[in-house]
């Protein structure tokens, strides 16, 4: 006997979880596909090479890599960005140019498993590749927001930020040479609190008045407006400039769709990522914050540069599925709620195997879904157990006379026909 | 520069491929779900051990298998048939039994890759398991009708026989210990031919007169009714057995839900694998026989006998999507047919850029899927051309007034208002 276990770091995905999870991923394609998003899907494995490019970081480590039977150096997706980067160069002729995108599948990293982390997850991703204007960013950004208000969540915030007000405010303070570990520095604000962000910063910068100016930059947001902030900022970066003129106009279209009270203006955002050029953003939901960001993203000049010569300036962002399915479990979401299998269940005898098919037919037809007790002969007890386990809500039997009984109320309702029953649970 | 190319076997989907791909998905999940099916996912990456079993057989060699870095013999799946007896071995107290889920997602096999085969393809496969009589073959069967049936294919034949009344038939003849090499070679008569079929068997039972016996069992079924053929085959088996009966029982059912004209009795399919115990079926495409069968399975006993004790008869069918949707393409299926990222363009200056937004979400609250244009100084030219690559059917320009041009047509029509628009766009 093999004993039938997954691996380390990987899960079974039981009906329970994995009911909702669809719901969860056609309400988002759904939102995707309304704003004319197309989905399109990579390969699982792919030359290492293409997926490590230049190499040398974490990732190389994490890595799921192998040679293949043909002796090639191969290895899983641990992202959804390179894959699409790598697609890009190979078919923006066919897809045209402005391109938006969505991909929702799984990655795998081979890291240690946390809680709540796991070697293999989903992720999901949408892009807009080809157009670089407050337009664009605003997309994207709104349909972050509609994406979240589609799931039914009710309380979430956006915090942005922009890269190029922080470059240019490093420039104003003669701190652009020492951008990338400031920068780095700055993302772990959320982790390690703002006492050991300053030493670090003052080890960075060997200046503690510098050292005091970024934090009093980062912090700048606290307690303030957007509009507050991006004038603050705006000062501390020595005036206005491309950067900060393309925040005011991504404002100005928030707010003519009625949306800016769900963003905030946080200049502790940076997103540790080179690529990140223009906007960047991380997701909250404000009832738990310390699950972390559910939704993170932002502005990247050329994405697929490694590959091609073609600049593709974009904006994208991608949802952590799992980590938002955990957030919405522990807000008690309705979406996750229900995992029924069926609306019905059918109970019948042997002689009745007819009828019931017939029940069942009609019942599907008028969109409630139908399941069918299979062991005739089996004990009441078992079957009402088999109707609990599938969190079928109610129960139909065929003799002496059609009886619906609500499985939760325990009430029953006869009925002289199926079609007097489907019309009277379709009121309902 | 590193060329973007994908691994030999291996290949992109397009949103062209990607959007009808999810359409059928989604037509597939809503049948499997208004029987009472739920779905399931396991892991990419499984212990080899498991994914093998007793192993030996063509598997081995063309699974994706390496050591992760934890020094484990770990495997790329390569079905979703052993992960699921993997996993209802491990889940079956939690799912309940009988259990019927759904699983479709991707699986690989290092095969050489040949026309219409590739290394990274998609499964789609359902299984009830836990119950062993007519009535579950026939659900299974039904939901394959209802399945192509809700797909819009119009000429589809599931061919189906019953492994038990094949054994009693090999029994009848003297011919049992024989019947493993005599299932694989009745399994290639399609791909063959009769004639090599019978000399095949000659070899195998060394009697030229039982060989033509087997070949008149395989082929009773042409050019005759199902029950027809049942008769005869029960004739040939030596009498009616269990086996007949179920027959009989199952085409009875599929009488009573009048869809038994989709059915033909066929002895010559086998599935050569040696699990299957019951009924086995393969489903043709009746204007493109020669793809091959786009639904196989049948029942089996004991699926999960290598991971527990615990006796889990069921029976189920696998759709293989990607030949579905070859064949589909094939014969002009109007699900392959629109592709359109969206169904309206809207095109606008810089100044009208709030006026944009608006209408968007005008008309995506009304549910007509709108993307706007995003580089609003580009010439016409590249804006029609972006429109034609996205297959976008309607393109709206917002001044001097409202004007909807019909792209295929090019007819134009002007709207006082978007509210307007949208009720006309919704009586279209």
């Amino acid at each position: 006997m093999i004993e039938p276990v997954v691996l380390k770091g990987f899960r079974d995905s039981l009906p329970k979880d994995e009911i909702p999870k669809k719901r969860i991923i056609r309400k988002l394609e759904d939102v995707f596909s309304s704003y004319g998003f197309v989905p399109i899907d990579t390969p699982v494995l792919e030359y290492t090479k293409i997926l490590l490019g230049k190499g040398g970081g974490e990732t190389d480590k994490q890595i799921f890599r192998f040679e293949d039977n043909g002796g090639r150096d191969v290895a899983m997706r641990f992202d959804l960005t390179v894959p699409f980067a790598r697609f890009l160069a190979a078919h923006h002729d066919e897809v045209g140019i402005p391109f938006k995108r969505y991909h929702i599948n799984k990655v795998w990293r081979g890291e240690n498993p946390q809680k709540g982390r796991y070697r293999e997850f989903m992720q999901c991703d949408f892009d807009l590749v080809g157009a670089d204007n407050a337009e664009s960013d605003y997309e994207i950004l709104s349909m972050m927001h509609r994406s979240f208000s589609a799931l039914g969540i009710e309380d979430y915030t956006f915090h942005i930020s922009h890269r190029g007000m922080f470059s240019a405010f490093l420039k104003n303070m003669g701190l652009d040479e020492k951008s990338t570990d400031i920068l780095r520095t700055v993302d772990k604000l959320r982790k390690i609190g703002e006492d050991e962000v300053r030493t670090l910063l003052v080890e960075i910068t060997g200046d503690e008045g510098k050292a005091e100016a970024v934090i009093k930059y980062i912090t700048a947001g606290e307690n303030s407006s957007f509009e507050e902030t991006l004038s603050k900022l705006t000062e501390l970066s020595g005036g206005e400039n491309e950067s900060s003129e393309r925040m005011h106009d991504i404002y100005r279209l928030l707010k003519c769709s009625g949306i800016e009270s769900s963003f905030v203006f946080d200049p502790s955002i940076t997103r540790g990522l080179d690529y990140y050029t223009g906007i960047v953003y991380e997701t909250f939901l404000d009832r738990i914050p310390s699950i972390g960001s559910v939704c993170s993203g932002g502005r990247y000049n050329n994405l697929a540069s490694l590959y091609t010569k073609e600049e593709l300036p974009g904006v994208g962002s991608s949802i952590g599925l799992d980590r938002l399915m955990a957030g919405l479990e522990e807000l008690g979401s309705p979406l996750l709620a229900n995992t029924s299998s069926a609306d019905v269940l059918i109970v019948h005898s042997d002689e009745e195997t007819e009828n019931a098919i017939k029940a069942a037919e009609a019942l599907r037809e008028n969109g409630i879904r139908t399941d069918i007790y299979l062991n005739p002969n089996a004990k009441m007890k078992r079957i009402y157990s088999y109707a609990e386990m599938k969190a079928i809500p109610y129960m139909l039997t065929l003799s002496p006379s059609l009886t619906l009984k609500n499985l939760g109320t325990r009430e029953t309702k006869e009925y002289g026909s199926i079609p007097e029953m489907i019309k009277d649970m379709k009121v309902d």
